[in-house]
């Protein structure tokens, strides 16, 4: 993956740093499977499982954990 | 999701914290299954399963950790 | 759940901690099934299970973390 | 549990430290199913899974990361 | 493995960064099971499954926890 | 477990944090299931499983979080 899609942790709001922790979730999930199609073929598979959309919501919640403290908890 | 649902992790009581920590929880399954109906469908399939609840409440500590440290822990 | 059940992170001693940290997975799966005739009949299913055990103590784990670092580790 | 089995997260060393983690980890479990009969039946069950020896050796990295801490990593 | 592969954290920017949690993740599956070719016949059965690749990512986030933060967030 | 395994979580480079952070994976599965000849027939099941090394890899890179911590990242 040559082009540049991460050159900051910051975000100006937590809304922000929660898509980007989203972001960060489908990333390693693209790196481990390139292949767009295959990704497109397994979106029904994952999206109606109770266990595998938890389990997504648990790998947004670490890189969550991640950014939050970049941006020092956005605390003003 | 164009509305502004997370402007401040900052809370007035720790409940009110592990409550963010739920919403958080639930806005990764969202984000991942934003259609209303499927998510709906799926909720006897979770709930009534303690491998799923416990699932749950994992990815809810998860959030919690997040929550907590930006409150400082509510210390006084 | 409109009762104050967390006014505080700060226990006496790290036991206590470690007892707050399991009443916080409770929660998190209250919050999730709050129907307690349901969770009473999940009870034989999850608490024989040693799969299921280990996943109950793995949460019980991520929320002593917070407990803990609230409490600055109970040091003296 | 009336007992006090838990009075400090501090150790002299990191190997005792691993070991309070080890302990913290099955607390988790026994005040999830306190029936010491019960889980001496499932102990043929989990010690000889590798799924559930991971699992449960994951529970305890993440407690020895709190005793970890609690002792500033036994830096000299 | 006699090879010096990880001789510093640090990374110009975090997208390097994620590169590396990944090849921090792929390190701990090498390590584990050090046979190339064996690797190489897992690999479609992990890489087409939802399941799997939500895990692998899982690994990859908790992995960038520990670069990001050795890199101080890659702040300014 | 008598002997000394564990006296300090320094090591002079990530690497050695990294295989460090293997024994520490290693440990927690020896003390869950001491028996060395259990564990050599368990051996196939996992090392061929993807599923399993994953889990594996995750385990170590939650332990490497405690050792980088512990050596402050290794930063010059």
């Amino acid at each position: 993956m040559a082009d540049a899609w991460l050159t900051t942790l910051i975000t100006d709001t937590p809304q922000q740093g929660f898509e980007l922790a989203i972001a960060l979730s489908r990333r390693g999930v693209k790196y481990t499977q390139p292949d767009a199609e295959v990704l497109h073929k397994l979106r029904p598979e994952y999206s109606t499982s109770s266990h595998e959309l938890t389990a997504a919501s648990q790998v947004i919640a670490i890189n969550f954990q991640t950014v939050a403290a970049a941006n020092n908890y956005w605390r003003k």
